[in-house]
């Protein structure tokens, strides 16, 4: 297996990030976090989620963030779109791309979205149809793939066979997340070996928590085995909330300072990463959860 | 290469730890932190340093620290002799073990410890003669590995020439020091394959600094190398004195949580070392740095 010479680093903060924080925050704050981002260079910006703001306040305004953004050309917005509706109001809004998300332990399955992972791939059916009438593109994600914080560990072998439904289904990339950020680097490779003997390595990513400070690490773990997509979060956004306190996504800045060191190509600009992660911490008045951010501040103010 | 099936942690907290945290402490703070990694099953601590508290106040009463920590059959209590003085003061300490260092890189050698690369080995002759004469066996430390503050990049092939005459000169163990931890698991891999060609693997150690996120990772990469010994600092003890509110030492929960994940034996266990950590944390009246500390302890107190 060759280190690919090239990654495609999916930002995740606006998103996932953002909907870990406690408070929401403005629909224009977004606007400029997505802007800085693609400004940037990332390529690929989860720009929100088409959910219920009864049950996720911090994804309200999804919508008007869609309206407001500056689209680059060659740059991907998606967006989270958990059921039919989501899809729906995604589509309205103008959304070329999608995500939809299957938990790999049962019981976070039903303890997350209320139904069995067999149910929540079958309500995932009339999305694809309706997804592939619309020449809408749909990454899946699952969850809990290197442990659940209710059941423990979760069989690499369950894991595949979710990601090869998720694939057959039409999911044109299967990220797979370490909700919980226990995973270390020997299961991440063991993980890679048995769900790429069923779907592509060119069609898995990895999606890891630093919640055991471990996530760098099965990141380069995933390079080792072929895998050239990871999802992150600038400044580290998002926190735990099977841990309160603790780390949640892994920071973008230092999976492009591992990226950079290892001559990989991503397209990213360190110097304007950092400051759209210290731009969106001064909004929501926390400290700065990337390393790399902030050595590289410290250097600054020298 | 084989992964290892053990691995030695060797614990720097009480040493280069606190000797990078503002304030100094009391040495019975420094005595109970001893004990509770000894107890927490720790194997090799290095205990303090034998300088001028003029210098380094933060390790001044390392004699005292000897006297009163309470001696395990079994565990390595070493301390730092930058030069004779040093060494002599250990010896009356009743110290078993030194260490010595060296820089990578003749800038930071200049800067650091004011003579060259050469002339601190040089300074080095006496002390492993005394040391051979009293059976005190030497370990050797090279800084600035994978990078420098002042001369950027370091040539593997010039830390494999150093490493070599330490171990000529009688170090039983070279650890290799990222003090600036700009290194990534790509170089990381380079570099113990360079020098792993002048000395022989197993005497061979990685000492990882986080300030950019990179020490686990780098460890990982350490361990696909055949790398068995590996420097960590309890709670992430230690600043980084090159980068001000930046990461120092790669946290010693970290390392064992990566261990214990990978099947590797370290005799470590995990719940005492992280009391360990808190209560030296409360000492310092500062925020744990391990994040699987943080972790832990966010679980138990839930």
């Amino acid at each position: 297996m060759t280190i690919p010479k090239k990654v495609r680093l999916v930002e995740v903060g606006p998103r996932d990030g953002l909907q870990n924080e406690k408070q929401p925050i403005s629909v224009a704050d977004k606007v400029r976090l997505v802007d800085d981002l693609s400004a940037a260079g990332l390529g690929y910006i989860e720009v929100g989620s088409f959910v219920s703001p009864k049950w996720v306040p911090q994804m309200a305004g999804s919508a008007e963030v869609f309206a407001g953004i500056t689209y680059r050309p060659g740059v991907t917005y998606a967006a989270l779109a958990p059921n039919m509706k989501g899809f729906e109001a995604a589509l309205e809004a103008g959304v070329k791309e999608v995500a939809v998300f299957a938990a790999a332990s049962e019981a976070f399955s039903q303890k997350n979205i209320n139904c069995s992972i067999a149910e929540s791939l079958e309500r995932f059916v009339p999305l694809m149809d309706a997804a592939r009438a619309n020449g809408i593109r749909v990454r899946g994600y699952i969850s809990c793939v290197l442990g659940c914080p209710y059941e423990g560990e979760v069989p690499a072998g369950q894991v595949a066979a979710i990601a090869a439904q998720l694939d057959a289904m039409g999911c044109y990339e299967v990220s797979l997340g370490d909700t919980i950020g226990t995973g270390t680097a020997g299961a991440t490779r063991q993980l890679f070996e048995v769900v790429g003997a069923r779907v592509p390595r060119e069609r898995l990513a990895g999606h890891f928590h630093d919640t055991y400070g471990q996530a760098v690490a099965n990141v380069h773990a995933g390079l080792l085995e072929g895998i050239a997509v990871f999802d992150s979060s600038v400044a580290g956004l998002g926190g735990c909330p099977y841990a309160k306190g603790a780390t949640g996504n892994v920071a973008t800045e230092d999976l492009l300072y591992l990226m950079n060191g290892m001559g990989i190509e991503t397209g990213i600009d360190m110097d304007r990463l950092v400051d759209a992660g210290q731009r969106i911490c001064a909004v929501l008045g926390k400290e700065n959860g990337s390393r790399v951010a902030r050595a590289l501040l410290a250097k600054r103010s020298r």
